[in-house]
């Protein structure tokens, strides 16, 4: 049993026998943090994984599939911190996912340096300098602009926590590519693949997936371009997959 | 008619009504010299257009199909400059097409600052770094490695080159994709358009092509991938028109 509040929902958590509490006016996870949970290396056997900007803690659920590391989410918002905790018990995985509410921008005082061998985040895309296009409900708000965090404090913060040769794993928009870029390699994250993803083929990426290495050397690769819809606007047969899993 | 020295052949440049002097053991134009000509923005009916590294004048030749601008070829081995001189007049070209002879790093001297609308330039890939995989041929070494000019020398000039608002463009390899678009921001040259070239569908990128603005906003767009063989190893309907024209 888990506590729903207001219009929460326990929705299936897709390829993975995992359930998840979210709502349409608080916070509901997206095909982004699907694809970023695909797109990260992480150990299988054991290690220790970090997500930022956890949200409703949809990608370190999706994780705990991938690896039998331990793995820490950190949200600043109590609501969805609250939504993620409750994920987590009704899924038994208090063992392996730990949440922790609080601000990014000074989590190493508690976390310290060079812990992590796998940082993830799917930070907020727009920045907060347009007020009168940010949404006015303000969870959504806080999950989508750079009111709380900018992507420097993102990159900076994944640097610090990650040891020598940890990998940080970050979905954004193209538009952002060069400040993302530019700044994973300031904090000496530099970027090792970077995947772009379509949303059919003919049309301009609008999502990328890149990952860096902390102090790693110069050499990126571009990965095979992900189409999300085909002509007929059904998911793409690799698409379907990370969403439902393989069909038998 | 046109002088031949050796091995050289008078091909046809092949969607274009144009011939071209070349040589598979002194300089042969490759499919990223066509893709970057396809890929540069250039004004229709004037304006002035400069190709660095211009090797046997393949781009000016396939951009000359595309403006009545103006277009300076500069190369730096003379063996390949005398090659493109005499494609131009084959052609009869002369009035449109114009070589020089010289340095990039110091062709600013003559040239001035802030008189081109358009740079291109297709340069050397390889640093020379590994002298062990250096090719043995003096003539491809430098066209391929960057033994006389380095990305930096190319980007800089580049955009010393540039009127502000205009556009360069660049064909690269994917591993230094972090080395141009830093070097472009660095020099003024902001990125805008960038597109990915796979051999073929689930293939990792081979190839970049990236645009900059001169003093541009921040802003990239990630152009549709484009895939150079289908799954038969055939040549992809665009690949085929880039290189064939239109079919009728």
């Amino acid at each position: 049993m888990v506590e729903l509040i207001g219009d929460e929902r326990l929705d299936y958590l897709l390829a993975e026998n995992l359930r998840i509490v979210q709502s349409p006016s608080v916070f509901a996870f997206s095909l982004d943090a699907v694809l970023l949970a695909r797109f990260a290396y992480v150990p299988i056997q054991k290690g220790k994984i970090i997500d930022l900007c956890s949200g409703n803690g949809v990608v370190p659920l999706l994780l705990s599939g991938k690896t039998k590391a331990t793995i820490t989410g950190v949200e600043i918002q109590e609501r969805l911190y609250h939504m993620a905790e409750r994920s987590i018990t009704y899924n038994r995985l208090e063992d392996r996912i730990h949440m922790i509410h609080g601000d990014l921008k000074d989590i190493t005082q508690t976390l310290g340096h060079g812990k992590y061998d796998v940082v993830t985040c799917n930070p907020p895309y727009f920045t907060s300098a347009e007020p009168s296009i940010i949404n006015e409900n303000e969870y959504l708000a806080i999950a989508r602009h750079e009111i709380l965090c900018t992507l420097e404090d993102v990159i900076r913060t994944s640097s610090q926590l990650l040891r020598q040769g940890g990998k940080a794993a970050f979905v954004h928009r193209p538009e952002r590519l060069m400040d993302i870029l530019t700044i994973m390699r300031q904090y000496r994250l530099e970027p090792k693949r970077l995947r772009f993803v379509y949303p059919k083929a003919g049309k301009e990426a609008n999502t990328i997936l890149v990952e860096g290495i902390k102090n790693g050397n110069s050499g990126l690769k571009a990965l095979p371009p992900l189409f999300v819809y085909d002509d007929e606007n059904q998911y793409t047969p690799e698409v379907r997959e990370i969403l439902y899993g393989k069909e038998e």
